[in-house]
């Protein structure tokens, strides 16, 4: 094999990208990674892991200020922005060290550079050095997704920024309006409203998380108006003015909002543009690359992961896609993702979490008379007392066949995702999961307890 | 039916006797719950619930202490124990009405008084009306534990107490040796060290938590020093002298530890001492009332259920204890419970948790090489970076086989147990559960990447 010629070449080193390169030569195939960036992508350097340290520097804040209501006396005195941002990039930097190690460690060829495709199954990488020219048996297209704006929205950076530049801020803002309420924004509001903001939710859609179960979003909105977080629902943004200090939004109906920064957190868009992709023939539509449920694209041994394919943009449906293209390459044909069987969080406060099907689409797939539901308070729930917070574990099945969808609200549930995905995966009924035995006092006590009461048997619940 | 004649009896309202009363009236039966004190037992009122809303103060007390390593200016001024009583009590008295609401809304007799068994299936209750004869066609012998003490060990409940009494403290000690380092010694030695008293801990056996994994001890033995708790494993207790404003230790070898208090938590007897069980027959062992896997005793419709019967004494054991008897005797057939699978926390920082055989165990069952385990850090994890903590998860299997046992260290590992054990109680493979996606970035992950490890293909690990 030719210097620059590799059994698999993958384009971007995201969470797709690189859990591809570090499975594929697990599985003993020569690998190259191309990255202009930092290995880790999005997700490590710019998304989920900066924001979920801010979001566990805001629990603190929230812990210290409400701490008399548990008999601790602390005082909150501020937010040192300067001390936020050394511990959440501490945290990136050591997970990124990890990274960079098992990269190297399995022998993976990482080329840094802005990385064209070239030919059917060729990249040409802008190197330092000048450019570089790879080839490779299969290629891997991961190169990820930006902070979107809307048509007509200006981001300067300064006054209107997106995540990117929310993540690198040195101070907490006065106030803030957040334009968009889906997850990004939602996790923002949070943080800032937190560390002491006032925040303003500005979204077009009726109502927060609009991806979510209707009942989550009703109570995460009851959740955040109890926190004095301002939402403007059903209420599309028209226009904004950079004034002397600060921005004045206007939304639809003539309203102004002012505040001293505008997030836009209205999604985020495939980067494809000008990586050769449609030249090569690749098949696309309105920027994201089209693939089949393997991963195939329309070129052969031309593959796609990640946030740049339809569907859910989170980073672990990227590595699992990266994971099933290198054992695919491999030849180890394994079983396609189920892409409703991949756990959402939100990871704000309170959190929202789910897998499956919402009720809603579960009536829309089988019928309004062939699913049922069963709504467990957490008010029932002693571990969630202790935690004084509030919510619900919500089951959604198909009648007298297994659980097709988990929906859940209140803080730390995110961590009761992990049981609720096996239960959706393995097409478990309630009778399944009721006779099981969940520790006391824990939160995921309220997933049995909803099984009990789903199986027809109601532990610590009104039936 | 005459009144005072039941379907079912049941002698104490602690987890298992509420729980197979609330089972029973569902199911249609006719039932009386006989209780000196009050519904929901140890477990509510002086056990989980009351410990754990503790530990959660002591949560909020370490990350105002420890605020400044996430960026937040806050000051820990310091306990407010009337505060913290009375938030541990506002916790307990909401969950006990709802209980209360619960066992009145299903028509369950309650009767309040000292309960004794005076014929095979006969309760007489002294009740504050007098005594009060009871009958039922099936008798639930459910009457719960006590704190143990040591022979010549005299409990005062001033400087030498017990859990009970610790939970009524009005002050934060300045010392404390806490005899036993066993699930309940390490919660308070843990929860005082938060609160900021000087702890100690005696255990004779060699290490802490000795009922589960070595490695478990190990860490967590590990994370205490770091917090400095004082630990002398492998050192009996010989004798303590109560002085004008402590107590004087005296452990094996001689060494004398001075200190506040005596924490006596050396576990938990049987209580079943002149409740009538001996005079009626009912086979015993050491206090312990002895059942087969279908929860009987020796006498024909007589049961047992909870802390007196011999194994695991934990209040969700208890709870499927109950429902297993009610349904067995509705005619419904349960299955029996496998002890193995009942999952067990221990909810100190950092938290201990595990399901199934540990390594020994499994060792001893299945023999040296046909065990094979798998140890995930959670240094890999970036949830656990993020909440600065460390511990592992640890998976142990049969060659080829099923996943037999699964044992964390860390905080918040507690919530993992909920799909730890069903992966046990499912009997699953590393392979059924590697393919399946946790979400990004949560605790839970680090079992999703265990089992990926496990299966062969570590992801975020160096294999």
């Amino acid at each position: 094999m030719a210097d620059g010629d590799f059994d698999v070449l993958v384009l971007g080193a995201g969470s797709g990208g690189y859990a591809c390169a570090l499975r594929a030569a697990q599985l003993g195939l020569s690998v190259a990674l191309v990255e202009k960036g930092k290995v880790g992508g999005t997700c490590l350097h710019v998304g989920c892991i900066p924001t979920k340290a801010l979001l566990h520097a805001a629990e603190v804040a929230d812990a210290a200020r409400e701490s008399e209501q548990f008999g601790v006396r602390a005082t909150l005195e501020g937010i040192d922005m300067a001390g936020v941002n050394s511990y959440k990039d501490g945290v990136v930097s050591r997970l990124f060290k990890g990274l960079t190690g098992l990269v190297k460690g399995r022998g993976i060829t990482v080329v840094e550079g802005t990385g064209r495709l070239t030919g059917p199954r060729e990249v040409t990488v802008e190197t330092a050095e000048g450019a570089r020219v790879l080839t490779g048996r299969h290629v891997v297209l991961a190169s990820g997704s930006y902070a979107k704006s809307l048509p007509g929205l200006e981001v300067d950076g300064e006054r209107v920024i997106t995540s990117e530049h929310a993540l690198q801020l040195d101070r907490v803002p006065a106030s803030v309006v957040v334009l968009g309420g889906g997850v990004i924004g939602c996790e923002f509001a949070s943080v800032w409203k937190s560390f002491g903001a006032e925040v303003t939710i500005v979204e077009a859609l009726p109502r927060l998380v609009a991806a979510e179960d209707e009942a989550s979003s009703k109570v995460l909105e009851r959740a955040f108006r109890k926190r004095k977080i301002a939402m403007r629902t059903g209420t599309p943004f028209q226009s904004v003015n950079v004034t002397d200090d600060g921005v004045a939004v206007t939304v639809e109906g003539g309203d102004v909002i002012e505040a001293e920064l505008l997030l836009v957190a209205v999604g985020r868009g495939p980067v494809t543009e000008g990586l050769g992709y449609d030249e090569q023939g690749v098949a696309m539509d309105r920027g994201f690359v089209l693939t089949d449920e393997r991963c195939r694209t329309n070129l052969e041994n031309v593959w796609a992961v990640g946030d740049i394919v339809p569907g859910l943009q989170l980073a672990h449906r990227g590595f699992q896609q990266g994971i099933f293209v290198a054992e695919e390459i491999a030849g180890l044909a394994p079983q396609p993702i189920d892409e409703a069987g991949i756990p959402r969080v939100t990871y704000s406060h309170p959190e929202v979490a789910s897998v499956g099907l919402d009720e809603a689409a579960a009536r829309a797939a089988y019928g309004d008379d062939a699913v049922e539901t069963v709504t467990y308070d957490l008010g029932g729930n002693g571990k969630s007392q202790i935690l004084k917070t509030s919510g619900f574990v919500k089951l959604v099945r198909r009648t007298d066949g297994p659980v097709v969808g988990v929906h859940m609200v209140g803080d730390r549930v995110g961590e009761l995702i992990g049981e609720a995905q096996l239960i959706y995966n393995w097409e478990a009924h309630a009778d399944d999961v009721a006779p099981l035995v969940h520790a006391h006092p824990t939160q995921n006590e309220a997933l049995g307890e909803a099984h009990l009461a789903l199986a027809g048997k109601p532990l610590h619940a009104h039936a």
